[in-house]
């Protein structure tokens, strides 16, 4: 049975954000690759919507400038043909601040011939902006 | 083919989020449930971890308590044998100031003997928060 093309993603990324050496990546993301991470690009510029393989290069970049990786928990998993999705929590290091950060999140992938065509990720963005922040932000009780 | 128990559970949220009608919920349920939807507690106390099947019933009617389901899209889908993740856009109305509120979220959801026993929801909390406060929160620039 052939590997996931999850797998091999993953030891890509993860290369490109903890050694910037981005050429696996690159060998793995289709040409016309869609790849968004919802939340407020006001802070995060690599937040939102990027096509094409520089764009997204580009944004991997920006976050291995940002921050560097401690360690991820891959809390669950799914696989399909040519799609996975996973929930994952991450700790990380600020890299301007030195600030230890925890982010949880959600990504769906889909695979174009081994190749990651279209990337959605869903943060829990509210937790990790207070912790960019570096202090709380007040919340009315609603419910 | 049997339909997999993540429809079931679909028709009975969404029935008891609409029309305060909790028994089809009740029914899919496993009793030993853990149900955790990542978020600011002090706005929502129906954020954070609730187990078993009278408190998360007791979350899901503060939920519909607080807001109206106008509709939702589930732009991804991912089903193993007892276990399902969706990428969803809801669009809500808050019930006391009848705010459009647009939210997405990913959920993971794992089935025992055909009834929910864990589900794990990340929210794009940050976008939420705002829409919820009605105004924008100022965030500094970081990358």
């Amino acid at each position: 049975m052939t590997e996931h093309s999850l797998w091999r993603f993953s030891r890509a990324i993860h290369l490109a954000l903890n050694d910037n050496s981005t050429s696996d990546l690159e060998s793995i993301l289709d040409d016309n690759i869609e790849w968004t991470i919802y939340g407020p690009i006001d802070m995060f510029g690599f937040f939102g919507t990027h096509r094409g393989k520089p764009a997204v290069l580009d944004v991997v970049r920006k976050i291995a400038d940002t921050i560097r990786l401690v360690r991820f928990d891959r809390e669950a998993v799914m696989l399909g043909d040519d799609t996975a999705a996973s929930l994952m929590r991450y700790s990380l290091t600020a890299k301007d601040s030195d600030q230890s950060i925890s982010v949880r999140l959600a990504h769906f992938a889909q695979f174009k011939a081994g190749r990651l065509s279209n990337m959605r990720v869903i943060v829990d963005t509210f937790d990790l902006v207070e912790q960019a922040l570096g202090r709380p932000i007040h919340l009315p009780k609603i419910a």
